[in-house]
């Protein structure tokens, strides 16, 4: 490939950042190699590592101070977090894991006990899907702890991969679990939903899927950009799965509760997109709360009695910005 | 897994860190999950992904200030590098690449054409081996910037996977090509012998092969700790592949050249261990030069002419001590 084959920038963004967009630009730029590996589309959850393998990986990082404190959280609690966000990538497409490596950037002020304790927290997360660490990277340096972590998976069943990309109107948009007010400890604590998923995957014609980790309403912008689809939430029915730490929150920040259900992040819950004639059938998952609909028309809505229906902001936790 | 289970590291080194140390630390709490996925130990340059599959991976991580240095390096070259020392571990197995995930913590000065330039680099390193990037992960924050890539691979021929484990007494010890001084720039720059390795393999019945990421001392003491082997360096056929960047780097440092030539990091050469009798086939390859030999007892010496023998220190670029 010659260097000047890449295009560069739109230079009308040269002065703003935006991770969305990087990674369109990390994608275009990346297409330009041929390549049959990508049977699931660069930006889902997981990709394809080889065209006649079933397997697909990931990888997903977190951060001293960004995603973990030092100090307040344990550096076990810390490996624990890192291997749970990719254990979620696995749930988001109905996968079960099938490896893992661990790869540390390790600020020089902590022991070899400390950086340990991320291996074991790591490894312990792991154990609960049956994944074995098999491999990995270790180096210092004298900046913030930073500590990747890259998954392998297959599909749980014979449906899947489930992608974000097949959302079809008037497809039923649910949640499997309660959101909003992570912040206050969930996002250290949540449990990949890799059973749920693989339960759902077996028992419904799922469309789409995707993991909360940025936020609902970000997070479903994602789906509905990849499905070339829109979709209206309703406040009402997203009230019932508004969970009681976005309630705690909403106190402390002086924002309706609503907002954090909507644009907080690292959740982990799924969102699980369905056709309309499902009802009976998610109504035997008791956490899953219809939330809204896909639509034809790209816009992004959310229904509140009191105000009728207005645009749903494409905002989150958005790194990069 | 009950988190009781996994055991504290030996008190006696609490105080001190080792690279190597944490490794096997890491490597033993690991394989406390079952997994028949480990026909490749870990600790090599790539890990077996799955019992039932070919493919193998790895995962490597270059950090700003680190392995590079921004205003020195552009982003573009430190992308590149982060590509090039993940397909060098292909190398070192005589893999070839499959697919390859590229995860960023960027650095909040970063311009997003500066982030792009870094893909950008990666996608065009690994262009040059038909691999492409198939997906990964953005982040940003305070800190300096972290490039993590893992790649994917498969052997290159029906020998391969070539480990580190299988060097046997009496073994000859190779070198791909020229060692020493890398710092000088060679670091950025250095071409992964992933073509080497596989017209290597095909043709040799090679024991056992690294790449020399830490120095020609600590990989040859990890390959020989691995294969529960020892080996006598000669240091003046070591001479003869002594880079000219090591005699340059002597003249500034005061040390000898042949120091440079073991203990210096970021060579990407291969330390190849083949039977004795092969020296016909392996004078074909005008690259390839012999160093030294494997023998039975675990101790690493070093011949000169004036010395006799000496221990061969276990020293290299470690990183986390």
């Amino acid at each position: 490939m010659e260097s000047g084959a890449l295009p560069p920038l739109d230079p009308q963004h040269a002065e703003t950042r935006s991770e969305d967009r990087l990674v369109r630009a990390i994608r275009e730029a990346a297409r330009r190699i041929p390549s049959e590996a990508r049977t699931v589309e660069f930006g889902d959850d997981l990709a394809s590592i080889a065209a006649d393998s079933d397997l697909l990986w990931s990888t997903d990082m977190i951060m001293a101070g960004v995603d973990f404190k030092p100090g307040e959280h344990t550096w076990r609690a810390a490996g624990r977090k890192a291997m749970a966000v990719n254990l979620s990538d696995c749930a988001a497409m109905a996968c079960r894991p099938v490896a893992a490596l661990l790869c540390v950037a390790l600020n020089d002020d902590l022991s070899e006990q400390d950086a340990l304790e991320i291996a074991i927290g790591a490894t312990e997360e792991a154990a609960r899907y049956a994944c074995p660490i098999v491999g990995g990277d270790t180096n210092s340096w004298r900046a913030p702890t930073a500590i990747a972590v890259t998954i392998a998976a297959r599909p749980a069943t014979k449906y899947g991969p489930i992608k974000r990309a097949d959302a079809k109107p008037s497809d039923d948009i649910y949640l499997t679990g309660p959101v909003g007010g992570s912040i206050l400890g969930r996002h250290m604590e949540f449990e990949p939903r890799i059973e749920l998923a693989a339960q759902l995957a077996e028992r419904l014609p799922i469309h789409a899927m995707i993991d909360i980790s940025d936020g609902v309403a970000i997070d479903l912008h994602r789906l509905c950009e990849s499905s070339g689809v829109g979709a209206a939430i309703d406040a009402t029915a997203l009230e019932t799965v508004t969970h009681d730490d976005a309630r705690r929150l909403a106190q402390q920040t002086g924002k309706p509760p609503l907002d954090h259900a909507l644009f907080d992040g690292e959740d982990f819950e799924l969102i699980v997109v369905i056709p309309p004639d499902q009802d009976a059938v998610a109504a035997q998952f008791p956490t899953l709360q219809k939330i809204g609909t896909i639509r034809p028309d790209r816009n992004l809505m959310l229904r509140q009695p009191d105000h009728g229906e207005t645009p749903l902001p494409r905002r989150g936790w958005e790194h990069f910005q």
